[in-house]
């Protein structure tokens, strides 16, 4: 017998740090309502339990999400700022994302829209192993944005992508990237793509002189990440495309941290649009496409740009750049990649508004000229010097 | 020189097996703009590509996706049936999912609500391993409800957590999960969790006579998942609980298909609720928890229940439902767990629900008892016989 609920019947007592990091809510409801939600969501995503049956004080004091501050934005929105304890997300990026949003994902009406980076929290992700600075050195261009294309439409034999790629590369592309539809499919092997492209695109480079990095879709069964990583690598590929919606954020992480791999990590959004896309609901477009793809190794953040055949405002993707940018303890800035049905006439407005650390990412516009090369060298005048 | 836009110059045209599947969407907006987003669909789901620059036939006849038919609902919502080439999802279930959903993820107003279950599409996937069938014969419990809840809450030691085990187990329970938040914190360590756990639940089977599995949470990092799994096998954990929204639906395949493992999967909805939460968006709750956790091995898919701390609706459980058990090419049926903050009297009525093919995931209401081992035998004698 004994009494009701829960507690810690051991003489050890928990001892955790006492280091916190808030994560901050947009909580959309009646102002009212707001601090239930807050505690509700303290609970949730800590101990999921009847917090009255806990009557362990250290659980209590220590592992129970904490309301910081719920500050009203207006009558029916309440930003929430909630803090946790490093230890709970448990050095994982896992956990760190269940910490976040993992049941919470489930409920409507809650945002996630900042991350405090407190030096304990992010220490144990390397991050991106390039960042900006290292992508500019590999690219060897110090100050100018770079180009960057993808290779499709799929149904292409692999030597008709590689004379692509080949083409793209002597135009001037710093950066040719599969596109993320292209897997290992029947009517285009993943082997035989990344030899031919990689081939191709060496090719090209050593005819220019410029270097230019082939980025293969490794996207693909979790008992091939590596393999597809180490193989792009050994064929010559010089950088990695992962949709971390697909493969999963920490997956994409491994991909990075793998030394015998040491690529840039090219960053894709595919199926990570539902956490995004609801503005009531979800992970901030700058958390998820900035702070999370850096912990997960990114050193290029794909996504839509304004303005082109998908949905992000201006605001969405200055919070991507801005994330991207943002001091994250120890971890390197990352270029934005601004893209989907970009054209070649909107660089000039698009330097203005992302300034020049950024991976313009054009597809099929540059391939409405009867001139690829020659259409790619436009391209790169317009970004000439640096 | 060469013409504008991209084409096969190869003498090896484009030549697929013909066999197509179906995807269904459900397109929220004037009916007059649907035909447009149906064809934008199958454009940004293939080849993402300008269309009108792709002339070789085969790749227009074979990769294009192809609007079936589009039947308006109501003034603003049209239901668009769109056919894949099976070659595209390539065998992969990465590339399935983004053949589904990938970059349409990033727009709004387009839910995908079924799959159709073409054997070609879904014969590489082995599948749940033990499914209902299986469960109920590790289970000995040819026809009742199976009972499950979750060790937590976080925070209590290893050892705490075992006798916690033990007594579930005594009580009668099936199925022991670890809560999802129970990861490897340096509170709560995943080895002697496990170790403790899986020998308590043995211990308390031993004296029972009745079979009890314990499930660890291996949701973790990349390049631990298998490790962590063969770990709990080795330790006599008795099943696995893991979270595809945290790893990746393939990642939990990985797991399922590991014959040196070969324990049954509970698959939990962490992070996965910004796909279903909101109706004009994402993923129906039958495809993503039913369908889609069924191709990822799940032997059990975990959801949160109508009238519990979520928002699901008796129709949204439904669908789950349905899907865990409707045909599916040769896919073993799956059971279905309704669960977050369910009581012990709600027994009769989600019996009357759900039907006895059904795991009952109930938590902390167990725990408001002097006695949880006789409260889990209450539990048991709801649901006694079969």
């Amino acid at each position: 017998m004994r009494d009701q609920g829960l507690q810690n019947p051991t003489d050890k007592p928990l001892r955790l740090s006492g280091t916190r990091f808030t994560a901050t809510y947009l909580l959309h409801g009646p102002a009212i309502d707001a601090q239930r939600a807050a505690e509700d969501l303290c609970i949730e995503q800590t101990i999921e339990y009847p917090a009255d049956l806990v009557r362990d004080e250290g659980i209590r004091s220590q592992i129970f999400g904490r309301t910081l501050a719920l500050d009203p934005v207006h009558p029916h929105l309440t930003r929430a700022t909630i803090s946790f304890a490093v230890e709970i997300a448990g050095g994982e990026l896992t956990q760190l994302l269940n910490t976040l949003f993992g049941n919470i994902s489930l409920k409507p009406g809650i945002r996630l829209v900042d991350v405090e980076p407190v030096p304990e929290l992010i220490a144990p992700y390397r991050g991106p192993r390039f960042g900006t600075a290292g992508l500019r050195e590999l690219l060897q261009a110090p100050t100018r944005p770079l180009l960057a294309t993808a290779l499709k439409p799929m149904g292409l034999p692999a030597d008709v992508l590689a004379d692509l790629a080949h083409d793209l590369a002597l135009g001037g592309i710093d950066l040719i990237k599969d596109d993320h539809g292209l897997a290992d499919q029947e009517f285009g092997h993943f082997r035989e793509r990344v030899e031919r492209c990689s081939a191709a695109v060496r090719k090209a480079a050593a005819k220019t002189g410029r270097p230019c990095l082939y980025a293969p879709n490794v996207s693909g069964p979790a008992d091939q990440l590596r393999q597809r990583a180490r193989f792009a690598k050994a064929a010559g590929a010089g950088a990695l495309l992962v949709a971390p919606g697909l493969v999963g954020f920490d997956a994409m992480r491994m991909l990075a941290d793998d030394d015998s791999v040491a690529l840039p990590i090219l960053c894709h959004p595919a199926l990570l649009g539902s956490f995004v896309v609801h503005p009531s609901h979800g992970i901030g477009h700058g958390v998820l496409l900035g702070t999370l793809a850096r912990l997960g190794g990114a050193d290029i953040s794909i996504f839509p740009n304004h303005g082109g055949r998908f949905s992000f405002s201006t605001q969405d993707c200055r919070e991507i750049v801005q994330a991207c940018r943002a001091p994250l303890s120890a971890n390197r800035a990352i270029l934005p990649a601004p893209a989907g049905g970009m054209r070649v006439d909107r660089v000039a407005e698009m330097r203005q508004f992302y300034g020049d650390d950024v991976v313009l990412l054009i597809g099929g516009d540059l391939h409405r000229s009867s001139n690829l090369i020659e259409r790619c060298g436009e391209l790169r005048d317009l970004v000439a010097g640096g």
